[in-house]
């Protein structure tokens, strides 16, 4: 079965579980601007005009759509039926209100969840104006439960692709460790791993990050050209990539042995295993039912009382279609996360956890790995990195 | 002077001439959901956290932004005060409305301008939230006049970007006449198109339309890998490329000779000069100060005079950074185009003029060409097709 058809048989048992009747995408111009919750609905990438893709909790599976933007609908078959008009949309929308009178409609806007939050104001004033006359415009409701599970829950192919990105980019990390030399800059490592995503064929889920020494600016900012790798520095990549349209995210650490150095320094090895034992803490509690910010409390309050710097992001988020998927958020209750850290992990979420410690003599020391949360807890998707690599050089 | 500042700077003349206090673009992960504004105000592609971009009428250009997304806006040097935050962008943004107390805050959402309608409902919520003590709650305004200003009002740069694209696209489509072989099927000509893409260094401003014969299916759906070349046929493309982020979208028709045909047929040539004048009569009436919908009127009177059917698009839209770019359209006032075809035209408005008539006999006969306005009239961009292609084969 393909992806699409998958995903789109799971929200209908998700309409089913969360008692939602009706859940309607409402789109236009999606090259101009994508809702993310049509990656789940049609492989169409172009629909020009104003489009609804409508599911209902009884398995019904509705598009209605501008003419000429069908085509690539219909050959998808997926869809039971699909409403062709050439003026406007109003009266097919109406139309199938009128025929399944849904008590409740979600819509795709989430103050919290960015994965739900698809719907622009400009849309949703449209669909109160058609709706205006109606009982439907008091029946709308967020669909960020929805997404938070559709998103969430992995299928086992989703399990499978981020699988393949996170084989990919295991092997890219340690391709660049082992190409590492004295006086590259950090866009001179940038640029193998480019050309290592050449090579399989892949594309980055998200610029990477590298951080090198001291001088680094940490952030999410472009890899410096002036800043060059020097013995005693630690080197920082964070570098996931795209398989079959999901992402990996992983960051590894390599440490540049110093003038006489034959081993690591205390000091990074201490920072390492205090980052490294505080992943294991928190994973060691991550099962479904627990909320996002008790699983980061455990990692955070470990971090601090090591005696470190507090790491000023979240401990996970979780990792799909996009690098930072939608829904629950293994993080802290801070006002930029809004409600995101106080929903529940689920099966089948799969989670990065990362945080760091910064060494003002080293540099920045961090690790992410991935996880998949089970039934009773979770695993670890990424060969954990278990200490920093080391070249001498 | 680089693109982005160049269009910033034209922002804040717009907010003068509109007399609108604020502009404030609010965005967040924007990978996920990507408001079309951002194309003007940075190049950074990659804001994890809520980030807004505020342009004053008095020229002042202010980013918030969290911590880690700022340096690559930082690199920029575009704008004045970069405000970083860890915890949430609540204070910094209430802290520079307190210092300007702008009358109006002009916010990306727009019922019928695609282009302005970057702001999701969920942030429209939370934007909301933020302002509730105060007295900016009230003080919201669309900011599709700014748009449709900005993104109509070519500059001087973008203007020589499609002029380019416009080039390489003509280029495209005179290749693939050239290659047109009997039994080639729609998705064989799509590939040929594809490849010269390759050998430009572009990519399509849109997935290509190929309508083969009377059998084609007319619309936005992919090439068809059944429907193939045969003498008699029209070949029908619509094609074009994005050159330095900007676009072009250019129509050309082909006529396959008949057995014992040396020259197109009457009734094809009859359509395509109905198709030709129509666009030349509409374009003979564009200046700046008409409303798109008296454009329009003038080629689908013309072409239902002459006996044909009306097309069911509008004549014609703007190009841009989107294939379909936001404004004023040259359409009909249907319902699905909402208030654009009332808009008026404005001066280095780039629009397409297409139009087509369906002939039973040999297929789909359509032209597209693109126009520049000027002081007092309109230029042609695109080298105009003044008779149909034809190929003897």
């Amino acid at each position: 079965m393909c992806l699409i058809k998958e995903k789109v048989n799971q929200a209908i048992a998700i309409l089913q579980e969360l008692d939602i009747d009706m859940w309607l995408t409402y789109v236009r111009k999606t090259s101009e601007i994508h809702d993310p919750s049509l990656f789940f609905l049609t492989d169409s990438t172009w629909l020009t005009w104003q489009t609804c893709f409508i599911l209902t909790k009884e398995g019904k599976k509705i598009v209605i759509v501008g003419r000429y933007d069908a085509p690539n609908i219909e050959k998808q078959e997926i869809y039971d039926e699909i409403i062709l008009y050439d003026l406007g949309i109003k009266d097919g929308l109406l139309n199938i209100l009128g025929r399944y009178k849904p008590k409740t409609i979600a819509i795709n806007y989430s103050e919290d969840n960015v994965a739900a939050d698809g719907l622009t104001y400009g849309l949703f004033l449209k669909l109160r104006k058609i709706l205006e006359d109606t009982p439907y415009k008091d029946r709308l409701v967020s669909s960020e439960k929805i997404l938070s599970a559709l998103r969430g829950r992995k299928t086992p192919e989703e399990v499978e692709r981020i699988k393949q990105a996170i084989k990919i980019s295991e092997i890219g990390h340690e391709l660049l460790k082992d190409s590492i030399q004295l006086g590259m800059t950090e866009t001179d490592l940038a640029n193998i791993l480019k050309a290592n995503n050449e090579r399989f064929g892949v594309k980055y889920a998200y610029p990477p990050l590298i951080n090198v020494g001291p001088e680094t600016v940490i952030g999410h900012g472009d890899p410096s050209s002036k800043i060059s790798v020097k013995r005693g520095y630690l080197v920082n990549v964070d570098y996931g990539v795209i398989y079959g349209g999901y992402a990996s995210d992983i960051q590894r650490l390599t440490y540049v042995l110093g003038d006489n150095e034959n081993s690591v320094p205390d000091e990074v090895e201490k920072a390492f295993n205090t980052c490294k034992n505080a992943i294991t803490e928190a994973a060691s509690k991550i099962r479904p039912g627990v909320k996002g910010c008790e699983i980061d409390k455990i990692a955070r309050e470990y971090i601090i009382s090591a005696g470190y710097s507090e790491f000023m992001h979240a401990l996970g988020h979780q990792v799909g279609i996009n690098v930072h998927d939608g829904g629950c958020l293994i993080g802290p209750r801070w006002e930029k996360y809004g409600q995101a850290p106080e929903l529940k992990i689920e099966e089948n979420n799969i989670f990065t956890l990362e945080l760091h410690v910064y060494l003002q003599r080293y540099g920045y020391c961090s690790i992410e790995e991935m996880i998949r949360v089970t039934e009773n807890g979770c695993i670890f998707l990424t060969n954990r990195q278990t200490e920093p690599w080391v070249v001498k050089l």
